[in-house]
């Protein structure tokens, strides 16, 4: 018997109790059962947001209110500057592409955080830029941008800012309204501790004006008709009925928890995490590191992806490794939602134990030891 | 105490034991455990689709493979025909119209089926339609199309012939390689017993073509990317987790059971309805009834809102209205799914209860009794 631990970026463990709500019988959708769940789920997230805007509720992963915020603000003929410093905030720019959209690409080196000064110099030269697209948290790289630099540079002109906070929120500070963020992408199985599955999107008064305007094709996605039914409590297609009344019960744990414990939660978290794989000679490889997941650089001579594989297969401990160009090169432990002091020390633990079994020269203990003496 | 009855034609009632599935620990999705999982159910869910193709797996409600069949198989200024009866054969024409594709609308009165004929006709003038869109069972007037007659006239030409099946597969007969149907749409709520939360696509060879040949926008509905993913038992995006669990556990379910087992037994429970509304004087509102719902007119005089608000209110029993041009003149009692003799018994109860409360003259027991003689 070994326990299933998932310490990776998304998906990220439930809470039994969730679970179990989610578990209860199905009910129909249309009903003032229903409504009065949706209805208050609408109130709770906008605190979780830490937003006054509206947050619409897709039933499809965090890709799907990405493309919304694409085809949803944007026309034939508009230009975006795309931000990117790793596969989410490529994703950004593959959606424009897709849909006709012009890009200006910032891109990044990854594991760099996005400079503003750039994205000012950019929005100068671009002055038809319609919309910038930048991530709190770039899950790929572990890296958290200056949203609110970004977003002081952003605000001043006529473009909206939409930032992919699908890794980053209820991890990393974040407040849009005050940071100038229009709009805010999410999803279900990060720091919400649900099941992949809810796609989240909030809309700000500037982004709104975009809305009416935008004359991409959508259906599924389009945001005039989830503005409509928002308004109703209601939503345009059928919603995933158990997985809202799971945003139910974790919205209430959040705000039970408080929106400031919940990030200093994962700052502890994350610290200890980084301070015990540099204590065991290793490197953080994000110059400005997440609170939401840790990406270490394996050491030379090593192979990452079997340190990932050794880590799921014999440890029952499932953490991620790079992608792409980061592929074997880094892992990546997240401190993403329902997980505290001994799951860290348990990834920690195992991390370890797997790369002395790989002939790394180790001290059993002594990351671990590091992560205690934060984490008492 | 009142149980919650829910005997609408979607959501549907979930298997106890598929919930607790879904509750069990949530898996990483790119591991060898998930993908395991996903390559049975990949295999299982052709054999409830009675079919030898792929059948794509989305996160989304059913609206979101139905997207992905108009934009994923059409080109900028292709022609589709949109066999239009009710509220689910309209929409195929709404989303066509948001893509910019033009459309012959074969508008059947509601209530009746389409007309294999009529189709003959409308693609015979139109030999540049690249799709017919159609419906199995529509949901919103309780009737079954001849999907076998249709498919006939339209596999003789080069058109495809894609078919929303959402709410007909597993209650009425259905064989798509057989008939002549290229594509078939599909969502968890209904038949799979699922909660609310998976679309399901399955793509024969001629509509393939199509596909590489596509060139309207998508990114997320994306049925390139869902066939390369595919291939590899994987998603493009994150999958819907739990929910592809629970497939796994209603798949084997529905295969234990049988599927010609599981259409007698929605077969059996459609007509037990038929034949008890007719006993108290009702009158069936479909010409063409389906097995998955059963519509039935309200009585002149009567208020199928007020019946429909009571069945939920007062007897927890969620039965459907009339919607549009229906609203108030039908009321819908669906055998969808997780159902059985009793829970069909209990539903024409109710609405018996109901009714006589109401006002209208009837014997009590007088329907339950001629349903029971059926179910016996």
């Amino acid at each position: 018997m070994r326990k299933y631990r998932l310490m990776s970026p998304g998906p990220t463990p439930v809470p039994e109790k969730v679970l179990l709500r989610m578990a209860d019988t199905i009910i129909h959708h249309r009903t003032p059962q229903f409504g009065n769940i949706l209805k208050d789920v609408n109130s709770k997230i906008k605190k979780v947001f830490s937003t006054k805007n509206p947050v619409f509720i897709f039933a499809s992963s965090g890709t799907g209110a990405m493309e919304a915020s694409v085809t949803g603000l944007l026309s034939k003929g508009d230009k975006a500057l795309i931000i990117n410093g790793g596969k989410f905030g490529e994703r950004f720019g593959k959606i424009c592409q897709a849909y006709g959209v012009k890009t200006v690409d910032y891109d990044v080196t990854w594991g760099e955080s996005a400079s503003p000064e750039i994205v000012k110099k950019l929005l100068k030269e671009n002055p038809d830029i319609k919309a910038v697209y930048g991530t709190l948290c770039e899950t790929s790289t572990g890296v958290v941008n200056d949203i609110k630099k970004i977003g002081e540079v952003v605000s001043v002109t006529d473009a909206v800012f939409v930032v992919d906070a699908i890794s980053g929120l209820l991890a990393d500070e974040f407040r849009p309204d005050d940071w100038g963020v229009d709009v805010v992408v999410c999803g279900s199985q990060k720091g919400f501790m649900l099941p992949p599955g809810l796609a989240f999107l909030s809309l700000g008064p500037k982004a709104e004006k975009l809305v009416e305007k935008s004359n991409l094709p959508k259906f599924y996605f389009d945001l005039k008709a989830a503005k409509k039914s928002h308004a109703k409590d209601d939503t345009p297609w059928t919603p995933a009925v158990s997985l809202i009344t799971g945003l139910d019960s974790v919205l209430d744990m959040v705000l039970a928890e408080g929106l400031d414990n919940v990030l200093t939660r994962h700052a502890r978290l994350a610290r200890a995490t980084r301070e015990a794989v540099k204590a065991i000679g290793l490197e953080v490889f994000s110059k400005s590191p997440s609170n939401a997941v840790t990406a270490v650089k394996v050491p030379e001579g090593f192979d990452g992806t079997v340190l990932v594989k050794k880590m799921r297969d014999e440890q029952s401990i499932t953490i991620a490794g790079g992608q792409s160009e980061l592929k074997g090169k880094i892992f990546r432990i997240a401190h993403l939602g329902y997980m505290d002091e001994y799951d860290t020390i348990g990834a920690i633990a195992g991390v370890e134990i797997v790369l002395s079994q790989m002939g790394y020269p180790i001290e059993l203990g002594k990351g671990v030891g590091k992560a205690q003496e934060l984490l008492k």
